[in-house]
């Protein structure tokens, strides 16, 4: 175990302030901050006016809340150490929709602590891993004044519907957002039981369908049997973008699809991972994919297609006797290098007119941009205090994992501030996020602290060879 | 044109009171008596007492509402004509559901006229056909005091929901109910610019199923491509209930049916249909359905299998990366003779089985009772009395057509009470009914008073041969 490299005096400040900055948390917890919901408006404001807040509190400088043509972004620094290195922290305060509401054991937006646990919409993503940096710079400036790194802050509040104006605000502030790497508190670990760091994410592309048959909702005993029913027409669809073997069966899907170089296959072989504890976690029947690839290889390194949610026609209680006008379906692709966002749901887009059914007509809609596939070098300096910090707080050496999901703001920081991105969240990856009775380890908040001490105490040595 | 036979005092009854029976009628179409919608009790309770008030003020005996699991049956009747023939009057005051709500131009249960139709849910299914018979025995025994034949009302608050507990107070009150035909106020016209009586209705079948694969939502970044999506399996599912050709797919689906009759076939080929109109009315781009069989035919005399339902995932605006771990659809079959509705329903649920795509569970539900098809025969009295009045009212000679919908009770009152059903509704089959903007002609509620008056007074000259 290394000894952290994180002035005592910080340590010192971040335990006695652990249970108010706990309460300070469970506040904008409370802030119902659903980017997608255009109700939710005024919530978002309230979210960016409290991050900001706290960013003013801790002590940083130039602390402002950016309007967009959707929800704000907050940007904050402290540049007080000339010649050492420039982090610039990345989160996000915005979260997923907490339906369905049902399922929810306690109300979304109310923490509630169960078994160490606090359940709620945004714990794990990405409230409290986002919120941990800000108490860390907090407790250096009110401990010793300083901090070993410049900082800057760049927080926004749309990165659960793509995060549309993220890369104009970059491309146009890059002056302001200068730095040396991007310390990404989103991301989220693999495992509740061993530290991980990650090194790839998947890329996505977006789209959402609607297909119609009759002008206008029919009586399926009077028409039913002589006009196409869009529902019929979906499901054959639908059945149509994957073969039996699992692969999407759109034409030239996989065309730029780089293989998986045998060391990362190797590397994932010889993870503790085993189907069978998986699916008893998540309570499903069989893994099921694409022949040919491991449960992890599919999840980190092969390209998806998934429907998102599909629906039409009476969906209510008891039966309804209706031959629907329309049906409707919202679709993502998860993205591996090197293939192109836009290339792929171009191909997607061609593949359902060329097999759309008889009888129904086809609308797509494409609301969120795309983001690429990322990857990060295997001796990266901030990669390797990552790993450092890790092992710091957990004692155990960290595994070095990819990524299932998708972080588009890799490829956007590397587009218009050449940096990569280093992933240091405190998440755990069953944390239950994007479905009901989400969750965050309340222990992670304190380990999430030290390790982000440690990390900006020990990043200007390893740059510096150290 | 036949005259009328139908007593002068009645029908000038009927014309003074037309407007007040239309106020009256609309305070009914007020009442949301959705029978499928649990949260509706109280005013099915309502539609129930509103039915049986109007039936005493028509001057009926022995009016009771009767009550049920469900909601009230409601039963009065007229046996002041001995030695005549005694008709039982059918219909219903429960209506659809009237989502989507947002599809509707006014507001669903306010009745509004527009152009001579007055919209509103259950407009024309079946409150104000079903309200027509109740003015004419008011004005009956207001002008003559007497009806020229003995009358029995039996009107149920199931038929959206199957009718459950029909054909058990058919069964058990047998002897309140005796009559020699039933005379349906369900059903409807298949044109409006000219009068049709039908004599065939396709049977029901329904059930409901779920897909379950994981025990949760989950993130399909992180997940996707190593689980089974549900929406993914409900597609190929679905997809697999017809092949290419239109038909059924389910094994032992078309074992019973019976070809259709060629001189049916032929009357059906000599009908006024035109596809292209029929697509104009409707707004599809094109018909589709079983091969070897036209629209029509597919319509009236073929079975089907349609899904009225299909959901999953999320479907709220904007979009959220989740891998549902449910999907759900609901079906209903339309049948022909001699299908038997539990066996096709059994057919389909073996198919489903059989044809469940891996990594998912699958669990069917069956909430409504089936029925089978029905079909009355070319020279029943009550069907050539029908053909008569309307006749009478209109000048032309009615069309006699199939009917591609269910009316379930055809086969109770034939199987309890031996009693054959003649249709006779003043509901055209373009009103929208089960979908929003439900309307009803409103010419056609005189038009339907003066058709009634004559066809109580033409029944038994018809049945005595005369």
């Amino acid at each position: 175990m290394t000894a952290s490299v994180a002035p005592a005096e910080v340590l010192t400040a971040l335990d006695a302030t652990l249970d108010a900055d706990l309460a300070t948390l469970f506040e904008f917890i409370r802030i119902p901050s659903v980017s997608a919901d255009s109700r939710r408006g005024a919530d978002m404001r309230r979210g960016a006016e409290f991050v900001a807040a706290r960013l003013r509190e801790a002590g940083l400088s130039d602390v402002e809340v950016h309007d967009t043509e959707r929800h704000p972004l907050v940007t904050a620094a402290w540049r007080g150490a000339p010649g050492a290195p420039t982090v610039l922290v990345y989160g996000h305060y915005d979260v997923q929709p907490p339906e369905p509401l049902e399922r929810w054991t306690s109300p979304p937006y109310e923490p509630t602590v169960r078994d160490g646990r606090v359940y709620a919409r945004g714990a794990s993503d990405d409230k409290s891993p986002m919120f941990i940096p800000i108490t860390v710079v907090a407790a250096y400036l009110r401990a010793i004044g300083r901090l070993p790194v410049n900082v800057v802050f760049l927080y926004e509040g749309e990165e659960e519907i793509g995060s549309p104006s993220l890369a104009p605000f970059v491309k146009r502030e890059a002056e302001r957002l200068r730095a040396d790497l991007v310390l990404s508190a989103d991301g989220g670990m693999w495992r509740a039981d061993h530290p991980t760091t990650m090194i790839s994410t998947r890329g996505l592309t977006a789209l959402e369908f609607t297909l119609r048959g009759a002008a206008k909702d029919l009586h399926s005993g009077r028409h039913g049997g002589g006009v196409a029913n869009p529902l019929h027409a979906m499901a054959r669809l639908v059945a149509g973008l994957h073969g039996d073997d699992g692969r999407v069966a759109v034409p030239g899907f996989y065309d730029d699809v780089r293989p998986i170089p045998d060391a990362l296959r190797e590397a994932t072989r010889a993870l503790p991972f085993d189907d069978a504890a998986y699916l008893a976690e998540i309570g499903a029947p069989a893994t099921f994919g694409e022949v040919g690839f491991s449960t992890l290889e599919r999840q980190w390194n092969r390209p998806t297609l998934e429907l998102n949610g599909m629906w039409g026609g009476y969906t209510g209680e008891g039966s309804k006797t209706v031959l629907p006008s329309e049906a409707h379906a919202k679709v993502t692709c998860r993205l591996v290098a090197d293939q192109d966002p836009d290339d792929v749901r171009d191909k997607v887009v061609r593949h359902l007119h060329a097999t759309l059914p008889p009888g129904v007509t086809l609308e797509v809609r494409s609301e969120r941009p795309g983001a690429a596939a990322y990857r990060l070098r295997d001796d990266h300096p901030g990669l390797l205090t990552a790993v450092a910090s890790l092992r710091t707080v957990y004692g155990v050496d960290p595994w070095v994992i990819g990524m299932g999901g998708s972080v588009p703001i890799c490829e956007t920081f590397q587009r218009y501030l050449g940096m990569d991105t280093v992933f240091f969240s405190f998440a755990v990856g069953d944390e239950d996020i994007h479905a009901p009775n989400e969750f965050f380890r309340l222990a992670r908040f304190a380990e999430g602290r030290s390790a982000w001490a440690d990390y900006l105490a020990r990043l200007p040595r390893v740059m510096a060879g150290g």
